[in-house]
C-alpha cells in the first residue's frame, strides 16, 4: 500500500498536542475519530493528560506502543517540525499537519516552511495549514472540521480535493444537507508535499469514487497536473475544478501584447479544456456538476423533456434551458400518442413540453408511466421532473415512482424542486436524481455532463525536424529577423527586402512589380508607425522621397535616427489575425485573435497551451481555435465574402506552435501581428512580427 | 376604501364551493383564513353542507348574512362566472377566480374568459386561474396555495407580484426559510382584471412595502406597467422584475433588420431601464435583490469591506465581487491602525481586505469593535460579513453583535454564510443584515442595491414642432423619399440628385464637384448591391456608361428596369452606425447600433422605447445610447481614431426618435444604415434608408 493510500486508511493514528477538551480545535480530530466510527488504534499524545475520554494518552511520540500509519500534528508552527522530525524517523507513513504561520504569513513563515519539509524528509506531508482529510467511505475523519460537529453524512462517490480547509467544510456540509454522497475529503492547503495532482491520481485509482471536484486556488505544478487529470479523463472519470481568482485576470503585468489579453485565469481555461477538467463557473456549480455526474448517466445530445405537476416551475426551467443551448421541443407523434393513452384528466398537457401532468401529477402509475415514455422516447436525451407543492404530500412514492424508471435508460434524469424542501430534493438525489433548487443548476449540471461526453483527448503534431537556429541573436529580434524565424519554421511570411538608401528601396520597389510598404527596421522603437515609422501603397516612383522623409520624421520623434529599412510587397483582400506565444506559468501559451479595432474591443481571441514535450499543436486544435473566434464567420463566407484559406491557416498556427514548442525556453514571446489570411488556396502571410529569444 | 384595498384588506370573505375536506384545493381557503389567524367573517359557501369545521355553511349566495367583501370562488370554468354574476350584483368589491381552463387552453376557454369578463361588470376581478392572495401583514390568506400548510411565515416589507401562482408558492415558502419578510403575495395569472400593474400601484401606497417583487411572464398593459412602476421608482420604492422568456428572443419573426436585432426579450430591458425596474437575471436574484433592498440601507459606491473568520470563505466572496466590478481595498492607514488596535491574536491579519479575524473571530466585542471601524471608515461603502464553521457555535451572540452596529450607519450590511447553516442566515436575515449562501448572490444583492441608487427618471426632449407629412404615400418609401422625410425631422442626409439618363447622372456629378456614388431608385427592389444596384467611388467621366451597365444588370437579375437612379455624395472618413425604430407589442423601440460585419457579428446595439406621449429620447438619453455600444471607443478617439461628432449624432438621434414620437401608427418602421457619424464639428450623414409608412 503507497503512503498516500495509507493516508487515507490508516490502521493507527497518532494525535500530536491532542486536547482533552473537545470543544477546542486540539480535542476535535480525537473525538470525531471516534464519533464517525473510527476502527483502528487511535494515540493521543500529550504529556500533560493521562487519558482523552478514556483512551490512554502518551506523554511523547517516543513512548507510542507502536508505529503509527498517520501523525496528526496539531502542535503551532514553531514546533511543528519537532513532532515531524519524530514521526519520520519512526517511519510513519504520512503527517498531517494543521499549523498556520507558514509561507501564507511571509519570510519567516516561509523559513518554518522549510524547515518543515526537512524534518519530513521521506514522510509524506499533508499541509501545512490543512484542515486534514476525511475519508467518508471507510468513515475515517482525520480532520479538525467544524462541519464534523454533524452526525452523518451521506457516503458517496464524488471525491473532493481542495486547496482551502474552510471551503472543506463547507462542501462537506453542503453536500450532507442535499443528499450528495461524497467519497474522500482531502484539505491539501500549502502543498508542501502532497499536492492536487496526488490526490487526483490516487483518486483515480479509487474504487468508491466516481467523479472528482476540486477546489482550486492555484496549480503550483502544472506538468504533474495535467498528467494526473489526463490520467483521470482517460479512466472515464470527469473531474469539475472551480478555481478562485477569476477577477485577477489582467492584474498580472504582460510584457508583449499577448500576455496581456491571454489574462491568467483564461490560461486556466486553457489547461482545463485541454486535459478535459471540466471548469465550475461559480461556487455551487462544484457540487451541481459532480452531483449529475455521479449518476453515470450519459448525455448524447441537447434535447430535454420536462415533466412538470406546476406550469410555472416548468416554464421557469424551460427558459433557463433555453439560456443555456438545451432545446425542449415537443413530443413526436409517437411519444405524444403514448402519453395521450396515459391521460386520465381533463387538463393535463401531456403532448407539449414541459409535459405538464398539473391535475394527474399525484398519481405514481402516471409518473411512472410518463417518466418511461419520456425516457423510451427518441425526441429527447434527457428528463427534467419538476416537483411542486403537490409533490411535496409524498415525497417517498414519488422518489420511488421515478426511481423504478431509471435501470430502463440511462439517459439523465434531474429534478428541480419549487417550493423550499430541502428534504424532498435530498432524498431525490440520495434515490439517484440530482436535485436543484435553482433552475439554472438545472442547466448548469446537464451542460457539464454534455461537455463530459464530448470531450476527446486533444491530438498534437508530431514534433517538427530541427531548425537551427543558433545563428539568431538573443534578445528583441528586429521585425525581418523574427520574421526570418518564423519563415524557418514554415509560416509563411510577406516577401520583403531590407534597404538603407532610397536608390536601394526604389530598386527593391521595382523588383517586387507592385506598390509596396515601407517601414524602419529596429530592435529599439517597437511602435513604428506612432513615430511616422510605416507609409504604405507606395509605388517606386515614390519610394525613395518617403524613405527621406520617414528619416527625418522617425528621428525628429525619437532621437533616433533609422539607418535601415524594410521594403515590404503589400498584401491586399486578406484578414488580420493575430497570432501569438508567450510562456506562463502554466505552460508555453498559443494565442489566436482577430486582429482590427473592432474586434480588439471584443478581445476575440482563444488560446492553447503546449504539451508539456516538444510537440506543437494538431491542425485539429488549430482549426477548433479559429472556430472557436467569435468573428469566425468572418472566414466562412460572412455576407458574401471570400473563404478564407483555413488549411493554410492551420498550417501557420501549427509550424508557429512547433517554433514554440522546440524554443522552449529560448522563446520568450513572440506575436505575428498583423497575420493576412488570404481567400482559398491563396495562402496566409505574416506581414510584421516580434520576437523576444533568451 | 378603494376594492382593491378592499381585496386585501377585507373584513368579510365569501368561499363558494368550499369543501369541508381541508386536504382538497376546494378545502384549503377556509382552512387557510382560519389556520393563519383571519379575524373578519369568512362566509363558506356549498349547498351539500351544513358547516365547516363550525363554521356555518350557506347553501347558495343568495343566502349570505350580508355582502362579502370578497368571494373566493372555487367552482371549475363552466360554471364560475354564475357565481362572479351573483357576486356582482350583491355589490362584492371584488372576486377571486381559481378556476383554470380559459384563454390558456383556446378557443373555447376564450369564450369563457369573455363570459367571465361580461358577469363580474364593475366588480374587481382577480385572475382567473389565480392561486389568490396572502396577506401577511394583517394575516390574511385568501389562497389555495400548498405553501400556506406551513405555520409561520415572518412578515416582512417585500410585496410580491406573480403572473404565476405556483411560483407565488415558491416564493413563499423560500422566504419564509431565509427569513425574508414580505408583506403581500398576489398572483395575477390570466388578468382579466387587475393586473401588475393594479398591484404595483396598490404595493406603492402600502405603508407596510418598501420592495416590491414582480414574477413577469408578459407585460399585458404597457403604458399602464410604465406608469405604476415610475410611480414606485418616484415615491422611492424599489421594483425588482424577473421576467421568463428570456430565451425565446429573437424567435419572433421580424420584418425589418432593426426588428429582428432588438429581440423581444430586450425590449423588457429598456423598458425595466427606462422606469427604474431592476431587472433580476435568476430567479434566485428575486429574493436575494429585494432581500438587500428591503433594509433601506443605501449603496454609494463599489468599494467593499469584507470581515472574514475564514480565508477560503473571504476569498470566494472577493473574487465573486470582483467578478461583478466591485473593489476590494485594502484599508486606508487610519482604518488599518483602528483595526490594529482591537488586535488580540497573533495571526489575525486585520489590515487587509477580507479583513480577517481568523484567530479572533470569536470574540463579539472584536467583532463590533471591527464593524465599527469598517462601518465608519471612508474606505469602504458596504461591508460583507463572512460565517464560517466558527460563527455557528454562537450565532444569537454574533447576529446581536453585528445588529447593534447597524444603526450607526446607513451603509449596506450583508452577510455570507459558508457552511450549510441555513438557521444562522435566516436569524442574520430577521436581524437586518440579509445573508446569503451563493457568494454570487452577495454581488447580486450589492449590484441591485448601487443600480436603485444610481438610477435616475429618464429626462425627455420637448415635443418637435409638427411636421407636415400628408404628402407622403403610404406603403415602403424609396430611398430618396425616406431620406427627405428624416431630413425633414432634422436628420442630415447625404447630398443626392434624382436621375433617369446617362447625362443627367453626368451632370449631376459635375455639381457633386467630387467622386460620387451610384444607386437605383426603386420602393420594390430593397436589397440593392445584391442585384448590382450600387456603384461607389465614381467621377462625372465614368457614371454616364457606369448608369446604363447597371440599368442591365439590374434588369438581368431582378427582370425589373430600373427607371430612376441616385447620384450621391461619398461620404468618407466616418464611423457607421445604423439607427432604427420599429413598433413593438412593449411601445416604439429606436435602436442605434455600431455598423460594420465586426460589429454585426458581436450584435453591438442598444434600445430606448419612446415615452408613450409625442416626445422623443432627450439628448441625455441619445449619449447614454452612444455610450452604451461596446464599441463606443471607437466614436471616442480609440488608437488614435478622431473623436466622433457627438453633438450631431445625440441630436439625429433626438430628431429621429421625434419622428418616430410624431408620426406614431403611422410610421410602421424606418431604418437609416449607414449613419455615418464624421469627425468632431462635421457633423453625420444618413447616407441610406427605408421607411415604410401605413
Amino acid at each position: 500500500m503507497s503512503p498516500i493510500s495509507r493516508l487515507l486508511n490508516p490502521r493507527s493514528v497518532a494525535v500530536i498536542g491532542a486536547s482533552a477538551d473537545s470543544r477546542k480545535t486540539a480535542g476535535r480530530p480525537v473525538a470525531y475519530l471516534r464519533k464517525h466510527g473510527f476502527t483502528g488504534h487511535i494515540y493521543p499524545v500529550n504529556p500533560r493528560v493521562d487519558n482523552i475520554d478514556g483512551l490512554p494518552c502518551y506523554p511523547d511520540i517516543a513512548s507510542l506502543p507502536s508505529v503509527p500509519d498517520v501523525g496528526i500534528v496539531l502542535l503551532g508552527a514553531e514546533r511543528a517540525h519537532l513532532a515531524v522530525r519524530e514521526l519520520a524517523q519512526l517511519g510513519t507513513a504520512a503527517a498531517i499537519v494543521l499549523a498556520s504561520g507558514y509561507t501564507e504569513v511571509g519570510a519567516e513563515g516561509a523559513r518554518r516552511q522549510a524547515e518543515l519539509i526537512e524534518a519530513a524528509g521521506s514522510m509524506r506531508i499533508l499541509g501545512p495549514n490543512t484542515i486534514g482529510l476525511v475519508n467518508l467511505t471507510d468513515n475515517i475523519v482525520l480532520s479538525a472540521s467544524g462541519a464534523l460537529e454533524m452526525d452523518h453524512f451521506p457516503a458517496g462517490s464524488i471525491g473532493v480535493v481542495s486547496q482551502s480547509g474552510g471551503i472543506l467544510g463547507a462542501l462537506l456540509s453542503r453536500a450532507a444537507s442535499r443528499g450528495i454522497g461524497l467519497s474522500k475529503l482531502i484539505s491539501t492547503s500549502n502543498e508542501v508535499d502532497l499536492d492536487l495532482a496526488d490526490f487526483i491520481d490516487y483518486l483515480t485509482g479509487d474504487e468508491a469514487t466516481k467523479v472528482i471536484a476540486l477546489y482550486v486556488e492555484s496549480v503550483r505544478n502544472p506538468e504533474k497536473f495535467r498528467a494526473a487529470a489526463l490520467k483521470a479523463a482517460r479512466a472515464g472519470k470527469p473531474v469539475v475544478a472551480f478555481k478562485i481568482g477569476r477577477s485577477e485576470a489582467g492584474a498580472k503585468a504582460a510584457v508583449s501584447h499577448t500576455g496581456a489579453l491571454a489574462g491568467a485565469d483564461r490560461m486556466y481555461d486553457a489547461l482545463f479544456k485541454q486535459v478535459g477538467v471540466i471548469r465550475a463557473q461559480t461556487f455551487s456549480d462544484l457540487l451541481d456538476i459532480p452531483a449529475a455526474l455521479a449518476t453515470n448517466r450519459v448525455l448524447r445530445g441537447n434535447r430535454v423533456a420536462i415533466l412538470t405537476s406546476t406550469g410555472g416551475a416548468g416554464t421557469l426551467v424551460s427558459d433557463s434551458l433555453g439560456v443555456s443551448g438545451f432545446e425542449t421541443p415537443a413530443p413526436d407523434a409517437d411519444t405524444a400518442a403514448q402519453l395521450r393513452a396515459l391521460q386520465t384528466g381533463d387538463h393535463a398537457a401531456l403532448d407539449r413540453n414541459p409535459i405538464d401532468v398539473t391535475l394527474a401529477g399525484l398519481q405514481p402509475d402516471l409518473l411512472r408511466g410518463a417518466i418511461r415514455t419520456l425516457l423510451a422516447s427518441p425526441s429527447y436525451d434527457a428528463l427534467a421532473i419538476i416537483v411542486g407543492s403537490s409533490g411535496l404530500a409524498m415525497p417517498e412514492l414519488m422518489a420511488g415512482a421515478i426511481q423504478d424508471c431509471l435501470p430502463e435508460s440511462d439517459k439523465p434524469v434531474i429534478a428541480f424542486v419549487s417550493p423550499h424542501a430541502p428534504n424532498v430534493g435530498a432524498l431525490l438525489t440520495q434515490r439517484g436524481v440530482p436535485a436543484f433548487a435553482i433552475p439554472e443548476a438545472c442547466s448548469v449540471a446537464l451542460s457539464g455532463m454534455l461537455q463530459h461526453a464530448q470531450w476527446r483527448e486533444p491530438t498534437h503534431s508530431a514534433p517538427a525536424a530541427p531548425i537551427d537556429v543558433a545563428d539568431l541573436p538573443a534578445g528583441s529580434l528586429d521585425e525581418s529577423q523574427a520574421k526570418q524565424l518564423f519563415a524557418r519554421f514554415g509560416v509563411p511570411c510577406a516577401q520583403e527586402t531590407v534597404v538603407t538608401t532610397p536608390t536601394d528601396a526604389e530598386q527593391a520597389a521595382r523588383a517586387f512589380n507592385s506598390r509596396v510598404a515601407l517601414k524602419i527596421l529596429s530592435s529599439e522603437i517597437t511602435h513604428k508607425s506612432d513615430v511616422g515609422g510605416v507609409a504604405v501603397n507606395l509605388t517606386a516612383e515614390q519610394i525613395g522621397d518617403r524613405l527621406k522623409a520617414m528619416k527625418d520624421e522617425v528621428q525628429s520623434k525619437t532621437g533616433i535616427e533609422p539607418q535601415r529599412f524594410l521594403v515590404q510587397e503589400m498584401v491586399a483582400g486578406g484578414t488580420e489575425l493575430i497570432l501569438g506565444t508567450h510562456r506562463d506559468p502554466l505552460g508555453t501559451a498559443i494565442l489566436l485573435g482577430m486582429g482590427g479595432v473592432t474586434a480588439e474591443l471584443f478581445k476575440d481571441t482563444t488560446m492553447r497551451l503546449l504539451p508539456s514535450s516538444n510537440e506543437g499543436l494538431s491542425r485539429e486544435d488549430a482549426l477548433d481555435m479559429v472556430r472557436e473566434l467569435k468573428t469566425w464567420p468572418l472566414l466562412d463566407g460572412f455576407r458574401g465574402r471570400p473563404k478564407a484559406d483555413l488549411d493554410a491557416l492551420a498550417n501557420a498556427i501549427v509550424a508557429f506552435s512547433q517554433m514554440a514548442a522546440q524554443l522552449g525556453d529560448r522563446l520568450i514571446e513572440a506575436e505575428i501581428n498583423p497575420l493576412f489570411v488570404l481567400p482559398a488556396a491563396q495562402g496566409v502571410r505574416a506581414a510584421d512580427g516580434i520576437a523576444v529569444l533568451a
